[in-house]
């Protein structure tokens, strides 16, 4: 009755609270979708960008999963394929390809305590999850878990069976091998205490701990802590603990080592709830409770739920789209969902946040410091996005990106809990920055961004952070291969992109002479252009090309000479400051257009990865040959999206695959980040209405219809903006946040 | 020139603050002595009833060592035959029986940073040790390592060649498997932190965390923490710190873990000498940096080191022997000193200390508060003689040990780091406690005493922490075996001499029931005796004795159905309390002398362990055996102890076996606690003062006089006090304690 009451009490305050009642997006959001096939996102509760979220750890201890993060290469606390759980981690990862994180596990039990995750584990039941909201049974003990979260704290309620149960606070596993932590109880109810971070990608330098306060919505009746011993050969004679998990029953004191840990012992009732809050921090233990303090409904689980759908609602009514079916709803909202994970805050609610590459603390309270930038994925397509629907947010991320260089003296790459992890390669900051500010996101440091971005781009010798192999880059104007399987053409690609739009940005602040310099950097891509092969291929100190060239090495993540994670085919068109230039090298449109085509249909193309995410859509450069980006993308959105929990192709890798499908589903890509022209395609829904920031943008309002008769009709007959037919399939982004109306008229076949 | 001025400072300063200065008394301390043969003493410098000493640890690393820790029962940080060093530790026990600390360890080395013992440790040349000193040179490095300690504090002087130097703090090792800590470094001159401790003879129930905060003389040039990484399949592949030992370059948040630790690296110059200051505190960080800024010399070794000796001069110079030869003056002080390392002082400089069974802090500024209570080995003789030579120390133990009874409810009986242990049997506080009072210390809470010694001889059931099995103890009259190898004779001949000693606590308080009631109880050991045997034998359950009877079982530690370390022949004569009485049931004087006799011809006496150590001088309670005392006394000194590293025959438990050779050599034994009596022997040297305090007794001080033509005269012709001879070898405490001379006439045959 109490909870039927609380549901009835939730209806009315959102019909109070938000106009938007009629239309609860998170309907159609499936937490589940890329929680397999390497997705990586996991299904945990949290609110947009929050530093918590509440995942199932599901990925140790156990044969009967399939996936156990002790044995292979895993970066996810939870596999939808896997069964059995060891817990509740509360902060974690999301769509990222390196382990990291999944650390301070909570995990209800009954019976005698175990803190063995390999005995205390149970399988998972009826799981659920919505936006801010997860539940599962544990088959083991009868016991019901849910979860909700707000920014900087996480909040369980348990349904225990009647009898002795217990709270498990297990700090010893994690995803990586970056282990340590300390707890100490407080009180009966209340623990606090730090888990070291790290090992992100298996590397050094992402090391930090987070700090987490604990409290339970009852008093304990007895509690303790535990500590796995070492086994030592003189003791197994001696000791009954050696080389076991040893209880210290009443333990005050702070307990430090690998593998320790809490348990909180209740006496339950027949479906007995308890209450956990956790707050957390990357700044102190202090903050960590601050947080707690500031943002606990006082172990209100339906309002904290609420409010995170709320939350979520408000996010997701950016975008309201009308027409096309349940599941390609579920597909585009789950994508917008997995936009607003990382990056997340990592400052307190007192503004404190750790500086980028120290252990300083900084406290800013203008706005929110953002972490967990993947930007070799996301400058493709996710700022670009976030400018479009999230300006207010995209600012704060570029201001905390320009804050990193303030601290650390250069702009992050793969910036993690204010660690550069230096993984991937680049200097993707750049085109984040511009593209920004050219879509109008200018209220920021620009004097410091400029300097900050002409220092990467500019300094040389060994100490550039950003770009190790700068020397011969500006000396030969191209990246020679150094190493077997060194990354060189993949390195300079990335810097002609990041060059081209610095020399974007020298424009729009009048430097000429940079201008000029960055822009001719930009084009000396065509140094790696190989007639022979019609291909970029990899160049020697000597300045020859890579003799034995196989321009299909590199599939499946083999390892290849000069390209990162892919093959030439997939990297050959990863010029999109310059496709024309590119197609001229080629021999003109048609052989661009055929080699292009080829990539398709010799299933060369690889969705899971960014450096060719763009390619379907540069047919639309062609006149006449813009159905191909049509039919290409209406085909790999049915091939590779779906609503099911392999539903993410690879590696969400922050949102990246998610901001492609959700920017193909609405018909538009940003296919070169500081290029201002939207490439379009034939939009799946029938009506698309994004809400534009009135603080950015003079548009209200934009409407994207689709005029069709069946499914079938995929090609584009014609784009009429505001009543007038565009003569090419580029909509400028000033023209869209102008807002208005995008007609578009759809056909069955492409002639 | 400078270390020369120092030396000649120091000995001005000796001689103008001490009066002393003639008797070095240092100078016939040996550490060595017991640091070999299982004494479990060590080396490290430390003040007189130190919190900290600082030891050499060298058990563990090597196969050229001969004893390691990590594969047999080892209770020491250092052996003598040992010869490879991993650090030195801070806080260690001495002469004891069970391993517990070790921990907090410091290491100089140079070259390469390597955090592994196995790789950094040392060769150790040159060893001196003095009290309040030690130093050893490191063979690998070519350093000089010395140390010296403050009553919380130690300091550590490392004489670098030039190069690059380091400073290790290795919290990974310790002497048992209890582990895990935390460092921090503060600054480049300062690190805190806290180690756990535990596990002491690999039980559980004294886990307690250590603090300290180290200083260094000379600012770091660089610095970093480890820490021992976990192996883990999935990263063997990836991860290169996958189960090695991972170093974090400038981490200077908390690392916690199993195996962690920190380095401090210094450019130093040939000869350069670099110190470090360790403040120490089982409260809190906070106290160990008081601590540190309390007693810190500000890196002044010299000064340290000088106010050391002093110390230890003071304490010695109690009593002053003349005569006998160097190294008979060397095993006595050494002796001396051995009793004035445990009980240790706990308490902060502020006067906080972690109380008795919890994690509660107190704070007691009127009286130090001392640790490290081995009562069933140190009640026999060594707190007797503290009552004798240093009364207000032994007056602030009992102090102590009441406030232990008030927090925690019960005294103490293996008390470790306001931890209860629980090791070893029988409720050894009472003749702690009332030896003291009837000696004249009577200024401490005498009704709390005898409330908690009524509550733990009086209190039936499991509960009663210190006897267990106190309800057939209660019911009747003794202690049934139940399981083969239990100690039930043990724990009730100690419930005998305890509540022989409760009896005369309730005469001298007039509780005339009480008295009577214990004093019954005490007796009741007869029910042991068994005719047959002439010996005491473990009885069953029905009353019926143990078949199978063999008095010699028990020899070597092996087990043995109702004694514990020992057999019946050496826990027979172990009723001090009543020996008249036990002569009588053995069938006279002749008997029992004889058998006596035989435990010594027949070697079934243990010099080693402490049931028997009063054994020799029994006869002296039969008038005409006496010289077989003074024989076999002579012959034992003469036998087991030695100025050498094997100069202790076994465990100086605390200072046992160190107070039994200090009484035997000034010819006097305390033989029954809360007996006066002393029983008298030949004193090994010419004339031996005993400083009395004058705040406990009425002399100012004892000659003790000793007269004879040869060292082959060892038996006594006659003794006599202040020129009147005695007609009995005893002599009463209240007769010594008016001071006075005391001469003892030698002959050279018994007869």
């Amino acid at each position: 009755m109490q909870s039927l009451m609380k549901r009835f009490t939730g209806c009315l305050f959102i019909l109070f609270l938000s106009t938007n009642c009629f239309a609860q997006f998170t309907d159609y959001v499936n937490p589940f979708i890329g929680s397999a096939n390497f997705g990586t996102t996991n299904p945990g509760a949290l609110v947009p960008r929050g530093m918590v979220s509440v995942s199932p750890f599901n990925v140790s201890g156990s044969d009967l999963n399939t996936y156990d993060k002790d044995t292979r290469w895993w970066s996810a606390p939870y596999a939808f394929n896997n069964v059995y759980l060891t817990g509740f981690s509360h902060v974690n990862l999301s769509g990222v390809g390196c382990p990291e994180l999944g650390v301070i596990l909570l995990m209800p039990t009954t019976g005698q305590v175990n803190a063995d995750p390999k005995i205390y584990g149970s399988i998972m039941e009826n799981q659920q999850a919505n936006p801010g909201y997860y539940r599962t049974d544990l088959k083991k003990y009868g016991i019901i878990a849910e979860m909700s979260a707000s920014k900087r704290t996480g909040i369980s309620r348990y349904t225990f069976p009647k009898g002795e149960s217990h709270i498990l606070l297990n700090m010893g596993l994690g995803l990586t091998n970056e282990s340590g932590a300390k707890v100490r109880i407080v009180n009966n109810r209340e623990i606090e205490g730090s888990r070291m971070t790290g090992s992100f990608c298996y590397n050094a330098g992402s090391e930090r701990p987070v700090y987490f306060v604990a409290r339970f919505s009852k008093a304990a009746e007895s509690f303790g802590v535990w500590k796995k011993m070492p086994a030592m050969q003189a003791e197994s004679a001696w000791s009954d603990t050696d080389g076991q998990i040893k209880y210290y029953q009443n333990y005050t004191p702070e307990m430090c080592g690998d593998e320790v840990g809490a348990y909180f012992t209740f006496s339950t009732e027949e479906k007995e709830q308890i209450l956990v809050e956790v707050g957390v921090s990357y700044v102190s233990i202090a903050n960590a409770r601050l947080n707690l303090d500031m943002e606990s409904n006082h172990f209100d689980f339906e309002k904290t739920k609420q409010e995170a759908t709320t939350q979520w609602n408000d996010v997701l009514s950016r975008v309201k789209v009308e027409g096309g079916t349940k599941d390609q709803k579920t597909i585009f909202y789950t994508a917008l969902y997995h936009t607003q994970i990382h990056p997340n805050i990592i400052n307190d609610a007192n503004g404190q946040y750790p500086a980028m590459g120290s252990f300083e603390i900084r406290e800013n309270t203008k706005h929110d410091r953002y972490s967990v930038f993947s930007l070799w994925d996301t400058y493709r397509n996710f700022h670009p996005l976030m400018s479009l629907l999230y300006p207010a947010e995209q600012l704060d991320m570029m201001r905390s990106m320009i804050d990193m260089y303030k601290e650390s003296g250069w702009l992050p790459k793969w910036e993690l809990n204010s660690k550069e992890t230096h993984v991937m390669e680049g200097d993707p900051a750049i085109p984040v920055i511009v593209d920004a500010y050219l879509r109008g996101l200018t209220d920021f440091d620009v004097e410091a961004a400029y300097q900050a971005m002409f220092k990467s781009a500019t300094t040389e010798g060994k100490n550039n952070k950003l770009r190790p192999d700068i020397d011969s880059y500006l000396e030969k104007g191209f990246v020679p291969l150094k190493e077997e399987f060194d990354n060189s053409v993949s390195h300079a690609l990335e810097y002609y992109i990041a060059d081209w739009n610095l020399a974007q940005f020298a424009k729009a602040l009048h430097k000429k002479d940079d201008y000029k310099k960055f822009l001719k950097q930009s084009l000396a891509y065509k140094a790696y252009f190989d007639k022979d092969f019609g291909m970029l291929r990899p160049r020697l100190e000597d300045g020859s090309f890579l003799n034995d060239f196989n321009p299909r090495q590199g599939e499946n993540f083999e390892a290849c000479p000069g390209f990162h994670e892919g093959t030439a085919w997939q990297y050959t068109f990863c010029v999109p400051h310059d496709i024309k230039g590119l197609s001229k090298l080629m021999g003109g449109k048609q052989k661009f257009v055929h080699k292009l085509q080829k990539v398709f249909d010799d299933n060369l193309f690889d969705m899971a990865n960014e450096p060719d995410i763009h390619y379907p859509y540069l047919f639309t450069y062609f006149k006449g040959e813009e159905w191909r980006t049509q039919k290409e993308v209406h085909r790999l959105i049915d091939t590779y999206f779906k609503n099911a929990p392999d539903g993410i192709p690879g590696n969400d890798d922050c949102g990246t695959l998610s901001s492609w499908i959700v920017y193909s589903m609405m018909g538009m890509y940003p296919v070169c980040p500081g290029n201002m022209n939207y490439a379009l395609t034939s939009p799946v829904f029938d009506k698309i209405s994004i809400q534009l920031d009135p603080e950015f943008y003079p548009g209200k309002t934009l409407e994207i219809i689709t005029h069709r008769n069946s499914p079938e009709e995929i090609y584009i007959n014609e784009v009429k903006r505001n009543g007038k037919t565009l003569n090419r399939l580029f909509l400028n982004h000033a023209d869209i946040t102008k807002g208005g109306k995008i007609e578009f008229q759809l056909k069955a076949h492409h002639k």
